[in-house]
This record gives C-alpha cells, structure tokens and sequence, in this order.
C-alpha cells in the first residue's frame, strides 16, 4: 500500500490571490466598464530586450539543422553559460569558478528542488513577511519551521536572535519579496557570521540585486567575508531581464561549503545528474546574452523603467507622509496602511474609491497585517495616475 | 546546526558513462585517426521538425513585443498545451481531461519532482536492468528499493509476485529502457490488477512509446481497465520529437488516483503551484506544435529514420542467430553477448575488433551482465557500416 506524503495535509491553502482576484472580479460585475489600476502584480510587462531575442532565435535555428544540433545538455548547465555568469561575479570582485556556477529552471523551481541536499530533521528560518512558497516548501518535506517576525521596529530587516539559533536552514530574500527592505552589508555580516558560528546555511534568494542602487547594499552574499562556508546563493533572470514567462535562473554552491563532511556542491551535481537531463539549450542561449555588454545595457534600460514607476511612488508616499520602505532597491514597495486601517480594508478601500489594485500584506505572513505591497512592474501613465490618485484620496 | 541529507552516501558511483568515454579516449589516443562507430548513445541526432522550429521562433518573436508578450505561465501548464494533449489521448480513445494533464520540463525531472508525493516509508519497486535515476532518486529520498531481475527467462518483462506485494511504488517503463521489451496489454493488466489489490501506485515512463508499432503493445498504461486508480503517466517529447537538448515533457495523474483519502492530482497542482512557476512559454508553443496534424506527420518521418535504423541492426543480428529483444517497438536493441562473454569484454572486443561502441547491460543493474545495449538514434551510414561488421567478426 502506498502512503501519500501526509505532509500536505498540514499546508495552508492560500487565498491571497485568489481573493485578489474574486474581488477585482465583483468589483467589475457591478461597475462595469471601470479601469482598473493594477499596481499588485509581481510580474514584468516590458518584452524581453534585443540581444536576449536574438540570441533566441539563433538557438531556435541551431536546433533546426544537424550540424548546429543540440540533445542532452549537461545536466549542471552548458559551459558557455556557467563561464559568462562565474565572469559576472569575478567582474564584481567575486571569485567563483563555473563549476560553483548551476544553471537552474528558474529561481522558484530551485527554491523547491535544492531542500534535497538537507536533512528533513533540519528546522528551517523564515523571516517573515515572506514569499509564501519558502514556508509550503518546507511543510511538504516535513521540516520544522521556525518563523522570524519582522516590523517595523526593525525596517523589517531582523537581526541574528535566540530563535534563529536552532535554525539548520535560513532564508534571506535581500532586496525583500514582499517589503523591497535590503540588508546592509554590515546587517548581512552579522547573519553570515552568525550561521557560521550555528553551522547552519543561509539559502539567498538574489532574484532582485539588479534593482539595488545603494552602493552599501550588497548584490550578492559572496560579497561577504566567510559566507564560502554557509550560504546558497539563488538567482533569477526574471525580473533582472524580464525572463518570468521565458524561464531561467542560476544557483552558486561555493566548493568550500561543507556539512559533516558532506560537500554540498558536490552533493548538487549528483542530484543534477540523477533528477534532471539539463535546461534547455535554447534558453541557455538567450540567457547568455543577458551577460553580454549589449545585454546588460539593454536590461538596465528596462530597469531603469521600473525604477522610474518607484520614484513616482514614492513621491506619492514621501508627500503624504505615509511610512514605507523599499522602492529605491527593489522592485517594491512596502507601506503602512494609513489610518490604521487592516490590509483587506485598504484594498477595499482602493478599490472602490480609486480603483487602485495591490496586494494586502497579510497574505505574506500575519506580521504583514497594516501593511500593502505595490509592485512596479506595471505601465508607467497607469503608475502615475495610480499616484495622482492615492494623492487625492489621502492629500 | 545543518545536516546534510545522508542518504546521499548510500549512492553508488555510475561508472558507466564514465569508463566508456575512458576506454574510448584510450583507444583513440592508441589509434590516431581512427573512426569509430558509435552506437551507445541515448540521444537524438535528427533536428527539430518544421512545425517545431516554425512554432518555437513564433514563441520567441511573441516574447519580444509588449503585446504579446507572455510573463510568468500557469504551474501546471499553459491551456493552450494541456488542451491539445488531452485530445492526443482522446483521439486514442483514452478521456482525459486537460486539468488531468500537466506540463514538465522533461520525463526525467519529473521522475524526480513527483517523489514529493510519497511517504518516504513506501518502498519502490524497481525491475532491473533498468535506468539508473531511478534507484538514485529514491535513495536520496531514503526510500527502500525492491530490485525485480528480469532476464531471458522472462523476456525481461517480470510478473507481479510476492516480493512485489510489499511496493508502495512500482516503475514501469515500456518500452524498456535498456531492454527494449515491451508489455502486451495483457502482461500490463495484471501489473494494474495487482497495484489495485496491493494499493500500490505504478509510475509509467512512457518516454519512448512512439517507437511502438505492434498493435497488441499499449502506448499508454490508461488503455488498461483500472489504471485510473494505481497509475501516474510520465511522458517526454525527447525521442518523440528530439527534444532531448530542448525540454518539455508532459505528466497525466487521473483524478480518480487516491490513498488515504489523499487525492493525487490536488496534491500535485498543490506541488507546482508551490515549487515552480511554470515551464517557459517558448517551449510550451514549440510542444504544442508537436500534436498538430504536420507535427505529427513530420515527428513519424523522424521515428520511421531511426526504426530503419533497427532494422539495419536487427537483420544482422538475425542473420548472426545472436538473442535480442526490443529495436521493433523501441529505439534500443539489448542482445545477449555472443560465446558467453561479459558486458565489458564484449565491449572491449567490439572496440578493438570492429570499432563500434555501445552500452555494457551491466551498467543497467547486475542481471544486465552479458547483455549489451544498441542504440538506433545514429547515422544512417553508421549503423549499417556497425552491422556489416558485426556480421564480418561473428558471422
């Protein structure tokens, strides 16, 4: 007889964006013809940029003559591609070699596939408000988890505590999914410093380092001394390049880090090579031209687009004088609900008097009760009469 | 403090691949020069069909203008896609519905994702000779393996029988990678009887049913009475349409499939929509083009190559009087070493004799041993030089 993995039992169904959507939906049937201003969806709408679609193109007519031919892929990545992402760290002063260089399906999906290396007795750390999948991951495989509360009290960035210590896993997203906060490197120091002296590993998840501008917020863990020795980096080209449909991420397993005598990268290639025949090689090839000069240029354009939707929501925020954080390093912005108001309440409250869309905080964790996340993702006149529109609400 | 996952010391080491690539690379470095007839490898030679190539370029450009553009898809699979391969199965007289489908990104990812399902106390039943992953992936998840011995006793197709009756999961792959062999409807019916009876769950591979030609051979386990209740279908388009460098694979979990009042598919859409974000767009356009009418017509001029291929190697082996199984209904051929010889003195021998390569059946499991696999993916030309001399040393 076989038994299911009972675990899935204990997963909370998330309703987050389902009800998003049902009220969006009701709005709608009774206000029909209304514009909406969608500010809570996490997903880019710029296309992917010229050197990235050339490249695909090119993989796509490789793939269609048997001398350009590709099959299998090996299963950690194609050199080509590893080598251009190990020379974007070493570009940063971080020496990484390919072979600490994993090419991965996407961020999420190695998220989910890397809790292989770790034992299930191992508890894991949740900083909350977090991305909800940390959190079901790890109630799928049966592990403990240990959640983190952050505030404001804080900048919603927690420091090392009692709590952490029994932590095997610990999971940092800096820039933050939801609250766009970012760790210094001081801050990220103490944490690195910290698993160190535990003996457990930090799983960080980078998807938005392209997004950072302050000059003291670490893009990378490797940027800090001794994290070769307790830290899984994580990485996405979806928001970076706009690859969230396309799908392609990276992983860096530094060859220094160990775990009773166990070596986790190599560990990582002998799960490769037993539960994946590679990614596809024309997604490797336009991943490729992300780190092309062109390329980079290119995706910081679309940043830049981003970016300039966040100065006009900030501007908003800042002349209402409504408390927030992120938005300048990331793609997000965290703000307090005003006039106490809980996170459902204000997204009614959009809703139907402005016709603004986000996303309640609470549905990240419930320390994310009063608070509501906009993405910057969107249209940028969409952006601005959101604004316009918040200012007149609350002005 | 971290512990590592430990089941991976429990892995044995693969040499097979390995000591291939060795012994050839000595040959050659000893024999400059000299051509070498490979017919070991498991991977596509012929490119990508018309309709894939036209498809996936249309992905591509569709990605490159805010209009069409495509961000992050549905977990489970675009609509676009999991409709068309549910009307493949009903054009077969097999009803599915779409939500019964989901999108992967190849059989052998899958393979290992869909673990996640399991009780890690359910044993796995494997019948060897057999695809490595298979165990390895259930060793990484400390599950007990039941190895099953085919052999020529049994055409290497086992019976259900009582060291089978403790399996929480049972593997079936037909046709057989390394074998060859594939069950009759009937032989499969009592594989899906007995799961019904034990409570087990049959995990199909049907990666390379395309290749069947035999009409008493099922392409798909749910032409079996009963296997909406004890099977999971793992599918692939890597030897269907040479996507084996491209990536796309395709999964069918009836909704009637449930243990311990646990139903498979929810647990599964529950699984996805936490641990991926979807399978790239470009791909799922390239997939969907395979099930079109000259998709179809154009993948079967691929496979009728490669059966061609078999039957330039089977005629040979006939003619030799050597036993083999498999090359009519799939793409290998898994003939007994002649005069008695083990796997690798008959690779050697037919290294140094004859210069053709293959795959030692050790390598597929110990009962694998005086057995040798043929793989009919090559050249043309190649595969017919390999039979003239295999006929010249044996004949």
């Amino acid at each position: 007889m076989l038994r299911p993995n009972m675990h899935y039992k204990e997963l909370k169904d998330s309703y987050l964006f389902y009800n998003i959507a049902q009220k969006t939906k009701a709005y709608l049937e009774a206000h029909p013809g209304t514009h909406l201003y969608r500010m809570g969806i996490g997903d880019v709408s710029l296309p992917l940029c010229d050197a990235v679609i050339r490249a695909l193109h090119e993989g796509v007519d490789d793939q269609a003559h048997q001398a350009s031919f590709h099959g299998y892929m090996p299963e950690c990545g194609a050199p080509f591609l590893r080598e251009v992402i190990a020379a974007h760290y070493r570009k940063r002063g971080i020496m990484i070699s390919e072979e600490e260089v994993f090419v991965s399906g996407g961020a999420s999906d190695e998220l989910g596939d890397i809790l292989d290396l770790f034992d299930k007795e191992s508890s894991a750390l949740i900083m909350e408000p977090a991305y909800p999948a940390y959190v079901d991951a790890n109630v799928i495989a049966g592990r403990k988890i240990i959640h983190l509360s952050a505030g404001e009290w804080n900048g919603f960035l927690p420091e090392p505590c009692q709590e952490a210590a029994e932590a095997g896993l610990i999971y940092i997203c800096s820039p933050n999914n939801p609250t766009g906060a970012s760790f210094s490197r001081e801050q990220l120091a103490q944490w690195v410093s910290f698993a160190n002296e535990t003996g457990a590993v930090i799983l960080f998840d980078a998807a938005y380092e392209a997004f950072i501008e302050d000059e003291t917020i670490p893009h990378s863990i490797f940027e800090i001394k001794g994290a070769g020795t307790c830290a899984i980096e994580i990485c996405s080209l979806s928001k970076t390049a706009g690859f969230t449909g396309t799908r392609l991420g990276y992983t860096v397993i530094p060859e220094t880090l160990e775990r009773n005598g166990m070596n986790f990268r190599e560990m990582w290639v002998r799960n490769r090579t037993t539960k994946t025949n590679g990614i596809s090689y024309i997604l490797q090839k336009g991943g490729a031209a992300v780190f092309s000069e062109e390329g980079q240029r290119q995706i910081r354009e679309n940043i830049r687009y981003y970016k300039e939707n966040a100065a006009v929501l900030m501007k908003a925020l800042d002349s209402l004088g409504i408390w927030y954080c992120g938005g300048k390093n990331a793609p997000y912005i965290w703000m307090k609900c005003p006039e106490g108001m809980g996170s459902w309440d204000f997204f009614d409250h959009l809703l139907n008097e402005i016709q603004v869309v986000g996303t309640p905080g609470e549905g990240f964790g419930s320390c994310g009760e009063g608070y509501f996340r906009f993405s910057t993702f969107g249209d940028r006149e969409e952006t601005k009469e959101a604004a316009k529109r918040l200012i007149g609400l609350f002005g």
